[in-house]
């Protein structure tokens, strides 16, 4: 079927419904970064198949909101389609509730599908609507109608994490969780989120990209809990092992069936803006709502002492990968032909000869000159650059071990850079070792640090548009909540001791080049105790920050101290990996300045 | 009549009226920080005289809430009151309303003066309430009843502000309230904040402390104005002029007899959290109420050109009459006995020596040795400290003249600084340097720059307990929004050009002294945009930092040029003012070091 001939049978089906407009999101029900097939509705149905964009659809009317990164994407492939694009003034916001708000008439009737749409979305929607006296519906997946050969659930297999990577038991996890739910006076916890569940459950899956997760529903009670999931999944000694955690395993496909019974007339706790309207719904009618943050959030991101001794262990694998894979990319460019594109699969091989790895944590970005200024820049086979002996080259990539989970950006020169090139890579690396040396007092949240990584850029009329860091999981998501390094206060959490937060100031010079250094960062309690408690950083990744880059004379003595001891770190603990070249490699990398 | 005959008193009134407990807040109609004293009812009521707190009577419970700013006093002045001292975990937040929900039974009643209560906390309250069924009433200003003798409406004359200050006509300012008023489609715009009213109407009062305003209400419309106030305080000239700029002069008792004719129909502008709930009721039940910010509150923040330039000679004015308590304090010390509050008082006076002078702008806050480190001190005649030749002192205090308003704070030595002494003054002036010497994209908000004076401090584990800057008023209140630096978000204002801010960081030792050093600054655009529109911040204030407290090692080179520099400016504008001898001391107290 044709995009034209989608949207006609859509608009088919609203007429059959009473429909004014339709609204297709590029959310799941487990409100996930990345979707599995069958949720992908919106770009089965608009052929847009960037990672966020809204479709809407009327009987005369048919676009597509999305943000920046996806402008010229989506204006190429929306072509043909009859689709506008409507690009959006302020990112991740629902811009369109008000382009409703504005065109619909009074008493018009919305629908969308309220398995992928959020409680929260759904409510700032119904509010906004109120005053139209517009009806928003959430009973209708419509596009379930037209989409033929439509890909079923995922059925991959789920397979444990164990313990001895885990730290933690999972029924001592389910009793922390139950402790947390008694203080909010919960008998039941309903959990969505995939990472919360795989990582209370320690089980692991593959039904998405880059996120070792599996589609599933979780319920939490006083003292059982219920795992809605295709059971054929499971193999028998998992399912033993849950059913002697008290676990019980339920289809996914009935949960509207046994949730109701299960927690009727109970209390049950959600997290309204990780919750489909569908389930709220279900849980409404049944039991009493309360709306709190899903509890494994801060459990989970708060790192456990075993997790943390692998993580270690991990940036160690990580680094060595890395050694290898730039020794690889230094020959290769002086001996053959070699594009953006290659070198990020040449990363994914490097790290997948290292034990325990089982993916790459997300799409490598490997950007060169001007490809490095587009911060979401995604290189593909036809389009990439060929590496030269000159510029800036910016690689962003991370992996997934059964031990942890690792995230790294450098930024490279491949020949001659010039002093404009090392005073803003300076810059840069001067904001990294700013938020890697900061000590903060307990209480400190991520819009108070953020400004460090920026002082230095500031003072020379510079920025950059994303945030300074996010969470990290192990062997989990790469971008994890609820703590992270942005200048948005809603980003909002404490930093905790032992959290893993990415440490990953830039510069973007549009058509030149872009400059991002990543390093993981642990915060942990400071011994001395004196002024009240005090955090301060620990920085994880082992791999050097490339010294030709380095104008020395714009650091200071405390941040060439950080530099020098971070490149020794390095160097002793990667060596022991590595051979004789690779280790005077890694030497000549990590000299002192 | 004693505490414990007018709590007596107020249970019976509340018996007759049917109400179950009774909230006595410290705020006035106008939501303002000083209060005419015919609204401290709190005061009058339990005898505590501190600037927060909240009383709650019932028929078996008496309960101050405060702040732990106020613990000791309280704790004092409570004594034989048969009122419970109700300790704040969180200072300024309404704990007391959880209080009422969980001591109250369903159905009880609960009443409140409308007139004093904003609408925002009026809100807060109902919906607290819902859950048990607990009726708020603001019909009942019970106090009143009771209070014999209670104190008129201050009926001090109101005088004009000369546009050759203000720098903007009374005309013009309406105007272009009018003019944003069109942008939030509302016909009218209530004010019920003074200094807004002061400001828009270039009028200044002196009805309460240190504060410069009047008491009324302001309606402005499309194309006329009324002002309620007592109209006998106003002369023929300024009635006529108020006049000639279609302003109407209402008296401010007939307010709730002229203002629903005047609305009816219409929409109205005003701020909840700065309005009454007597008059926002007024509004609903006859108009269309609009929520939003007093449009005055971000246009006065911006200082116009005339305001700046008077600003300027203002500091010059104020840095004079520093230099001349300073070397009488030095004189002083040697020769005689001086103790903090005889300080306060000589400052004034040399502010008072100034042209243009109109009294402090709050009440100055000398604290020697171990007083420094309570925050908020206030000097008593009867416990303050006599001076000695060492240790250190921290004096805070501010003048307001027509021609602008000051707030500064300097800490000095009175002899022989120990070495931690001058290392923690030598962290907290770096932290104040870090702020002055800032530049930061538009955009930044003062939780982005709060860190910055916090980051030297933080390093050796140190921090200090209150915010970093507010904003100040143009011979108006000392303390005026929007914008401020601390670390909390709530505070969200964008950083303007022409904003006029204090930068105050300190350190506290509890029972040994109290640094803090402050300066108004004025953020302002710099000229080379290349990088997007950047802010910097120009130092406003003119007066030495001790030099006997620095510790040079501590400061970097670009921090001593710093230094050096305001304190050549400091020297070069004030010694034209200067004695010979004034001008060999500010010489003594400005060399580069």
């Amino acid at each position: 079927m044709k995009i034209k001939e989608k949207i006609a049978s859509l608009r088919h089906e609203m007429t059959i419904k009473g429909l004014d407009a339709y609204i297709v999101l590029s959310t799941d029900p487990h409100q996930g970064e990345y979707i599995p097939e069958k949720w992908q509705a919106r770009q089965w149905l608009s052929g847009f198949t960037g990672s966020a964009g809204t479709l809407i659809v009327t009987q005369f009317f048919a676009g597509l909101w999305t943000d920046s990164r996806y402008f010229i994407q989506a204006e190429e492939e929306l072509k043909n389609a009859g689709i506008e694009l409507v690009k959006l003034v302020i990112p991740h916001t629902p811009e369109f509730i008000e382009w409703l708000v504005n065109n619909l008439s009074e008493n018009s009737r919305v629908g969308v599908d309220a398995k992928v749409v959020s409680s929260s979305l759904f409510e700032m929607m119904t509010n906004a609507f109120v005053k139209k006296k517009i009806q928003l519906s959430g009973e209708y997946d419509l596009v379930d109608k037209i989409w033929e050969n439509r890909p079923e659930l995922p059925e991959n297999v789920v397979f444990e994490h164990d313990v001895k990577y885990a730290g933690i038991a999972r029924n001592d996890k389910l009793n922390r969780i139950r402790a947390l739910m008694n203080t909010k006076g919960a008998d039941y916890h309903l959990i969505c989120t995939l990472d919360d569940i795989a990582w209370t459950l320690n089980l692991r899956g593959q039904d998405v990209m880059y996120n070792p997760v599996f589609v599933s529903y979780l319920l939490i009670g006083k003292l059982d809990a219920y795992l809605f999931v295709q059971i054929e999944k499971l193999d028998n000694e998992i399912k033993d092992k849950l059913k002697s955690d008290n676990i019980k395993i339920l289809a996914y496909n009935d949960l509207e069936e046994l949730l109701p019974g299960i927690i009727a007339g109970n209390k049950v706790l959600l997290q309204l803006a990780k919750t489909n309207e569908w389930i709220s719904g279900l849980v409404r009618k049944n039991a009493k709502l309360i709306d709190g943050q899903n509890i494994p959030v801060l459990l989970k991101s708060i790192k456990n002492p075993i997790e943390l001794e692998h993580t270690r262990k991990v940036m160690e694998k990580d680094g060595v990968a890395m050694v290898r894979f730039f020794i690889w990319l230094e020959s290769a460019i002086k001996n053959s032909v070699v594009d953006e594109f290659t070198c990020g699969e040449k990363i994914a091989f490097f790290r997948s000869q290292m034990p325990g790895y089982f993916g790459e944590s997300f799409s490598p970005i490997v950007a060169y000159a001007g490809h490095g200024a587009i911060v979401h820049y995604s290189a593909k086979p036809d389009t990439a650059y060929n590496l030269k002996s000159e510029g800036i080259l910016l690689i962003d990539s991370g992996g997934q071990y059964v031990d942890g989970t690792t995230d790294i950006t450098r930024t490279i020169s491949l020949g001659n850079p010039a002093e404009k090139q090392k005073m803003h890579f300076t810059l840069v690396l001067k904001g990294h070792i700013r938020v890697a040396m900061a000590k903060f007092p307990y209480g400190t949240k991520g819009f108070h640090l953020d400004t460090l990584a920026r002082l230095d850029l500031w003072a020379n009329q510079l920025n950059y548009g994303h945030g300074t860091g996010h969470g990290v999981g192990f062997f989990l998501n790469v971008h994890e909540g609820p703590q992270g390094i942005s200048p948005n206060p809603a980003v909002n959490q404490v930093f905790e001791s032992d959290m893993i937060t990415s440490n990953e100031p830039g510069l973007y010079i549009e058509g030149q080049y872009g400059i991002r250094i990543e390093n993981l960062i642990l915060s942990k309690e400071l011994s001395d105790k004196e002024g009240g408690p005090f955090l301060e950083f620990e920085t994880l990744t082992l791999f050097p920050i490339d010294l030709n880059l380095v104008d020395s004379k714009l650091l200071d003595a405390s941040e060439k101290i950080w530099l020098n001891k971070y490149h020794t770190e390095v160097y002793d603990r990667l060596s022991a990996y590595l051979n004789e070249d690779e280790r005077l490699w890694l030497q000549s990398k990590t000299f002192p300045i």
